[in-house]
């Protein structure tokens, strides 16, 4: 395989942190992140440019309890930074690890790796904001409780299928890449850049055009495609813990999907294929990159990462063809 | 005033987030920060470029306790985590103030902001390792439960003078900035950049040199002269919440010490003038930064940064004249 030097943004799924069945201690966390910056750094060997995204469910929830759990003693923050926050932690994990591998594989003198705090602007506009959808932070099960921070806080608050009741917070679609010009900057200088963390710390903009964050989630593949798009990526993969998009998923005739034109998979994901929680909206990132630049998504497994450049595994999504 | 382009490097203290008799909301945080950005941004219009540091104390201090109070249901993290988490949620604090104040004053077609996730080597061989001096996190006041931690998790804990017992870290010296190519490529390029965060996230080299974090902080001073120095800063300033350093601080002659060459500042230190608490490490790392460079450092209060530069206000550390 040869990668000619083309650029490939890569969305790690929370598997690159945290797999069932763990705790999330900190040893696991950093046997994960190994494994996926040795998947990432075997790209890097055969002639890629790489740009690195990640989600931060876990790890922003994880923030959220530990603020709550204090709320008495220490002022909670606020969502977007708690957001930044797990750029920092999941960013300088996979930096670390990235440049260990790098170093082993003696590819450090020509490429470092850096992680940019990135904030992604989204619609002012959206109807998210009048429909929150992302359950959030702790959970709780007594009611007394859960109007209080509705009262209080003005929280949405919603039963959670799960079990007791959850904070829910928009979901808004994305703009632009406030930070693009460093990340560009720095890809095109040698450096593998982690951006985007989180699906970026959401921001919108006022009429001056200054930029003040807000309490949503952005999805991390819609933030990823925004990353792919704006520093010109030849290849968009979202990495996850399944082989790929499927027809039937999870029934004893499920099919994997192995390519399918952006009108295609449109049409499957709007006849419900995909679910809404999972494969969902990867599938509707990958077709929003396919059509924004004319290139190709992939959507496979982490452990997969070669293969699926190479055609072996994973689902492809292309343009449709002109 | 003219910088002339210049490259100053600001290392800003707990005052630019967090002001005597608040409690840390995250709107007084906002109103610091800005404060604080308004004074970044004057000296950008002057002429001067900038790269920004500052501290973390008390904002690590929050994770760690955070982390401590649900130990038992979210596995705590390591301090080089909280470090880095804590220059995301600072960073990105700064990033978006110092960029919206750029749009206010018409140029935010000239600069961006960027945070980076930065690590710093520190001395594999430091006595510090030996003798932890810096009290981190929570208080406690049972002695079974101090009893417990020094078991269990080997920590090293020590009454505080404040009251209760404290976990004590070791405060190394530094070697090198280890993401310093990433810093000097952007500001190069119009970036005003922060980066060594809480003085940088402690690591160490292996053999190989791979680098892996260590249970330890760095002073945030320290760090910021060494990022000064290999950024080929011209100019290092501190700002604290006093005017500079003193003689008999605090006593009714006190006397402020406007210019010092290293020298004479060294053995001020000597004597105990500066104490071992808070200026004296300033000072250590100003004489250090002249001492290496052959250039000026400065320490100042936060809201005379331009006034400091202007020879108006603060302690100005110059090389011993040759």
């Amino acid at each position: 395989m040869d990668g000619k030097g083309q650029l490939v943004v890569i969305a790690l799924g929370g598997n690159a942190f945290l797999q069932k069945n763990e705790k999330g201690t900190v040893e696991e966390q950093w046997k994960n992140v190994y494994a996926a910056a040795r998947q990432i750094v075997d790209l890097v060997k055969s002639g890629y440019k790489v740009v690195v995204t990640h989600g931060n469910g876990p790890q922003v929830g994880n923030v959220l309890e530990w603020m709550e759990a204090l709320k008495d003693k220490i002022p909670p923050l606020t969502m977007d930074i708690a957001g930044a926050m797990t750029q920092g932690w999941i960013g300088y994990m996979l930096q670390q690890a990235i440049q260990n591998v790098l170093i082993e594989e003696n590819l450090d003198h020509r490429y470092r790796v850096v992680t940019l705090i990135n904030q992604v602007e989204v619609k002012k506009d959206d109807p998210a904001w009048n429909n929150p959808t992302k359950y959030v932070g702790p959970y709780y099960y007594n009611e007394a409780e859960v109007k209080k921070l509705v009262e209080e806080k003005g929280w949405v608050v919603k039963p959670d299928p799960r079990g007791g009741f959850r904070r829910v917070v928009p979901s808004p679609d994305v703009i632009d890449n406030v930070e693009k010009e460093a990340i560009k900057l720095l890809y095109e200088n040698g450096f593998i850049v982690i951006a985007s963390g989180g699906g970026g710390v959401p921001v919108v903009k006022d009429e001056k055009g200054r930029v003040s964050g807000r309490e949503a989630v952005i999805d991390k593949d819609l933030g990823g495609q925004l990353l792919a798009s704006v520093v010109g990526a030849d290849i968009f993969v979202i990495l996850t813990d399944v082989e790929g998009a499927y027809l039937n998923y999870g029934k004893p005739d499920q099919k994997l999907l192995r390519e399918l034109t952006a009108s295609e998979a449109k049409k499957l994901l709007e006849q419900g294929v995909f679910g809404s929680g999972s494969m969902g909206p990867k599938v509707k990132a990958a077709i929003r990159f396919a059509e924004r630049t004319g290139k190709p998504a992939y959507i496979g497994h982490l452990y997969k990462l070669k293969e699926i450049l190479e055609g072996k595994s994973g689902t492809k999504i292309v343009p449709d063809k002109k």
